[in-house]
């Protein structure tokens, strides 16, 4: 669930179920029916405790409502959640009761349901990083003779093709899906630590326990994390990561389809989608928004996360802080990746505009290749020079820069210098290159 | 509405109440019926009409969760509800639904609807500053004698007297409470621009039709603030001081209450508050813990406010992730707000174990005291040197520091030096100051 | 000083100047002089050793660097300051050394030596804010008859005139220029606590000392505020919302001055200012880009500021950390003030462009104001679904939407709708009620 | 470089001058040297020319100052660098000057610049982390059966050893090593694109001369990565989890020596380190507060780098802000790792006085020990109320609870429960499961 309504209009569906009440109270009881079984398995907890406790965590509805009012009482979430589970099996079995979470501290419960909430986005996320990659990748492949204006600083550069500057975006995406599969092996792994992470409660068995509750919720195994969170935020930015480029992507978008550049759509124009309350004629980039917004959010949450603080074995605050902030970044990741579905399936290039944009410079932007045709008769401040006074003639003349040249000095072969065939051919081998990293 | 699960056991419930999904529709459904209502007042649409509007303002229940995904589509979760809204108008008044949003835009339905849940929140919030201020300078009116270490970097300073510590909590509340208060009459105002903030639908009667939005609402009136968030952003960071000063307090509280100092305590131990699920002796300061977590949030979701981006007339990801992230602001004041209800209400101040925590250090923290009267005789240097000794001797022969003192310089008159009723009076003044800044 | 080589590409001269090495070390001594004198003043410190200090204070050089080297390991730059000061002091007057620093702690020195750096940045601020709100008061007046496109999400809204969207840019700043005025005599006032804040040292005569040093420093009087930074926190956030408006601004005329857009420029062109080093024709927007850059990195630095824990009555790395991130706050302030000075005088407006882009659009960005006037005569929506053909005609047809409704309608009085001198007139109330809030 | 005054005075030696304005400018010239020696090496350049560039990098002397002020007006510290390179080089060889820069940009010299500043930084750091974990973890094996408290929410838990505290210490900076090793392999590698980054003035040759680049400045081989920044952050990422880890353990040591507390000291007390300029009885842990420092600073600038912006093919601010902000997150690093290898090499530790801190608490903590006794022959519930009443008694009657028990059920064999042998033998494995992950 993503918060303020306002935050669920820029949120993933599927996202924001597995962040909802219903899948986190759910993946607290799945904890603690995975642990009291695996408890059985180990040999310290009765077989028949372990089957009440599997059962009540399977019928237990608890008002998640309820919990949150008590629990804020209690200083955590698990408590009052221990407390209805332990009723539910005393109600059943007398005996089991005693065995409910045993060994167990909150924290185990909290952090091992966030992991296992956060599993499925993961997936999930992997799956449309991958499909977007590969729209991209045919995207740059379908424009790789596409030429239009390299941007810095906002400004006309030289060109380069789409197919190039969509290759980027691909192979960018690609690295970020690599970064969450690393980090995630790393990261989601089950919280089974006791009061201060040594679970001696349990004694000799506690990595045996530890390993068996972590195969019955198919997670990693690993060591107590409770306040050593570095594996944990780690995976934080990776997940960040793929915001930021997203955001990047989006961001160029919603430049490119500025209507006086216009070289871009997020997708072909639809009834209903990004029209306007107020005017008829607009047709808004919402997917670039959605990216936007999300893009927006998660440098601060980035910054929680990392300020948060750790005090010896449990947190006062910090942690507490922490899973709420990771639980919205998530939120901010179903966002951004909502959009790039979207943007990645529907992406419009306008080619025609590209040319016309680029012949509107002049010629300008070839200066720097007209500067290196005059460089095999001169040397490069002289080059410079001339190809800056010629520049300023078509300026003044409103004509083109070749124009100028050709009238200027009419034996000089331009060919090559504003031939936009010579330029895909010069630069086939950047995007070919760009596309060997996928 | 607070987000994740774990988020909501760190709220306060009526904040909660007033950010959620009913009060925000409810929110947008008054800013569209006090639109008509005024304009109708103002001669641009039929009493009828405005009537008709208000009744259907007062009678649509949409479904929350159904606007939210709608408004990703559009891009605004506005126009899902002015849809639904028109909609419902035309059931009741064919010719109404015309008029139905007329001249407005989406940001001035979700900028109006923000400003009015979050009103009653600052309102809220302004009392419980007034009642938290008034119980600490209470309590250090009590403590006005009860000396105790004062502590720079974790370390014993010098030592001051419990009642001024409290009273710089009281009095660094009040000017939060003050800030607050005169960032809110520029921040909360009406938003009614159009499309681009020139209301030009309403030609000659915009500012008429604004000023009679903002009575109807009870809003101050202003200019357009669409893409200009300066006020806003200021009184959001005047909400952030609060959440600031009372993590501060808290902190203070909770290294107080670690039992190895035990100077005080958030309150007196109650059954149900802040105990563990694993540890039976443990009482937990869960009102610091939810003041921290708070606090801890904060400094992130400001850092978005500022960074958001706001491109020309409407930002394109930046307004919307400005709003999702101040309705986290004001749900992260609530938290930290709820905790200081209880704190102020419930401090306990230990006294007999603040002078023992001083008598611990052997008077070492008096050795500025005593240097001071070396000084009649000797200068500085030379009189630090000779404390310096001594405080050397007493560490190392585990005696007070006035008796070696006493051994070794037998006239010296120490009575002053190591007197804490010397002490309270010579920093009676100190807390006077401070107390009269209430 | 700004740090890094590359920061300080994006910096203020004199605002460098005021934060660097030589002007901390003066304000340090100049503290530590005014304390002497001060306590002279009030029978505290012979007349003779006030006057030994301030002599000592003056001719001191103490190398930067060295009190860098000593101060990490001592914890503080105020220890080997006052050591090299009080051995200064020494070889003036012996017995004037035991008062060097008299009753006063390291807190007192750095965070008053800030606060005196910090003034002339803000008194400068202040004076660049005036000429830049007057300077964009008189573009607006300029320009209060060229019509532009309003633009929301980055596409075309509906038009408003250039005088508006500058005049929101003036009253913003003066907004700004206020916001620092009144947080700046909150905060900017001297340290003097002694070790907590209750300056013991000097007894029943703190508070005239305490005067009489901001006296002398021309600074406010103050209750110490050692660690309880509220105040100085909120006037920081006053600068960062200087920032955020300049870095709006600059943000809108970044995009203004795209060439497809060149409807601004924040300059005319000028030989060897935002040239590239590889392309002739580039003209870069360099004053954009370096109140940009001061933009990003403010929020940063603001959540630094509220995120960083004041324990007790000194903080362990709280306090040190905002202090030297409050220094790189007023570093990008000065570089966005920078950047507005050169905006303000140069800002070109393009106002044939505007109109270029405004026809471009085959007026359907007049789509509301011929709604409106079809809603004479039939409801609004059939007006809208009217306007929706006729855009759509406009749109496949390759013709303005004027000469779409004239032959569809030729009985239609449409002067009024696509008239920009009509719009211009309609819109004068708008730009007036901005420049009166000046 | 590390800024203002009192930041250098958090900084490390090394660190500020790896980040120097001198050793900035050095990089830059080495790497124009680079380019020019490499373009020969394809046949581009003649060797003359290249030999003349390489010449003239090695003798040229620019003033930092100077190029931070010609930097501002155009937009880039390498425009004035290249320009005064070129100057020094046609005064060395006239033809030679139009080789310099050749089909480069301007940031193509800043990245590789940057990147070769920061990898001196890396390998130092990897060197002290190296050597902290070695010490942490020899600190482990020493105090392996030194038991002390566990402590959640700053309020005891039950007791761990510090053997596996420490031991926790050691492998989180492990995996912060290894997590900076990965992701540094990466980002740190040439920059060398020209101005869009497809290198199109070298053509065919483009990847040949950025790899004789890379292989003369010892750096990978990386395709253009001037917009796409994820690798670059990621590596900051890594470096920002660095201090996070330090942090942490600055945080619980400035927390354990607190004299209330006393279980750790950062290092054995030395003059001159960490006293006051008012108060001589005061060790304060200076190691700490700079590691604090760092670690307050870090999370606003990671925000800031996540937050910039990447237009098209180079950004307007975005990119400034990011590099300016990456040379900041080193500085703080360094100071981290300054105070880590300081912590490291001193840390004491007081196992009598946590055995004291144990036993003040009347061996409450081991309450949860004596449940699992009892639940041999009760159920849980019944086991924890009868612990609870146990727990009541003692505290009301200042007993220890081993004496409570005692004598009310003189029967039971309390030796395990209470004994710190078998406590310390029950958490051995949990000691070498942690060491294990070295």
């Amino acid at each position: 669930m993503a918060g303020h309504l306002l935050a669920r209009t820029l949120s993933r569906d599927s996202f924001s179920a597995a962040l909802g009440d219903e899948a986190f109270v759910r993946a607290m009881l799945a904890f603690e029916s995975a642990l009291a079984s695996a408890q059985a398995e180990c040999g310290i907890v009765p077989a028949a405790a372990a089957q009440a406790i599997a059962t009540a965590c399977a019928t237990l509805r608890p008002s998640p409502d309820r919990l949150a009012a008590d629990g804020k009482l209690a200083g955590s979430l698990a408590i009052p959640l221990v407390k209805a589970l332990t009723e539910e099996v005393r109600s059943l079995d007398r005996k089991a009761a005693s065995f409910v979470h045993y060994g167990s501290t909150s924290q185990d419960v909290l952090d091992t349901a966030m992991v296992l909430c956060i599993r499925p986005c993961v997936e999930e996320a992997d799956k449309i990083l991958a499909k977007a990659i590969a729209q991209f990748a045919a995207h740059a492949r379908q424009h790789a003779s596409t030429v239009m204006l390299g941007r810095t600083m906002l400004q006309p550069a030289i060109p380069l093709t789409a197919g190039i500057k969509i290759a980027r975006w691909a192979t960018a995406l690609a690295r970020c899906r690599a970064r969450v599969l690393e980090t995630v092996a790393l990261a989601l792994c089950v919280q089974l630590g006791g009061p201060v992470g040594t679970l001696d409660t349990l004694g000799p068995k506690r990595v045996q326990v530890r390993q068996a509750v972590a195969r019955r919720l198919e997670l990693a195994d690993g060591r107590s994390w409770q306040s050593h969170r570095d594996e944990f935020v780690s995976f934080a930015g990776s997940l960040a990561l793929v915001v930021f480029t997203i955001g990047k992507i989006a961001g160029d978008i919603a430049l490119l389809c500025q209507p006086e550049v216009a070289e871009m759509m997020e997708s072909a124009p639809r009834k209903g989608v990004g029209g306007s309350s107020a005017m008829p004629h607009k047709r808004n980039p919402v997917s670039c928004l959605q990216a936007l917004a999300a893009t927006a959010r998660v440098p601060g949450l980035m910054a929680t996360l990392l300020a948060a603080g750790h005090e010896h074995e449990r947190a006062i605050g910090g942690w507490q802080a922490e899973l709420a902030t990771v639980a919205d970044l998530v939120d901010c990741l179903g966002g951004a990746l909502d959009a790039l579905e979207r943007i990645a399936a529907g992406l419009v290039v306008d080619a025609a505009r590209m040319k016309h944009n680029l012949e509107a410079l002049q010629g300008l932007v070839f200066s720097e290749r007209l500067s290196r045709l005059l460089m095999q008769s001169m040397d490069r401040a002289q080059a410079q020079s001339q190809v800056d006074d010629w520049c300023t003639s078509a300026v003044s003349q409103r004509r083109s820069l070749q124009e100028v040249v050709a009238a200027a000095q009419p034996d000089l072969d331009l060919g090559q210098v504003f031939s936009l065939k010579a330029l895909v051919e010069d630069l086939a081998p950047v995007l070919e290159e760009e596309l060997a990293a996928l």
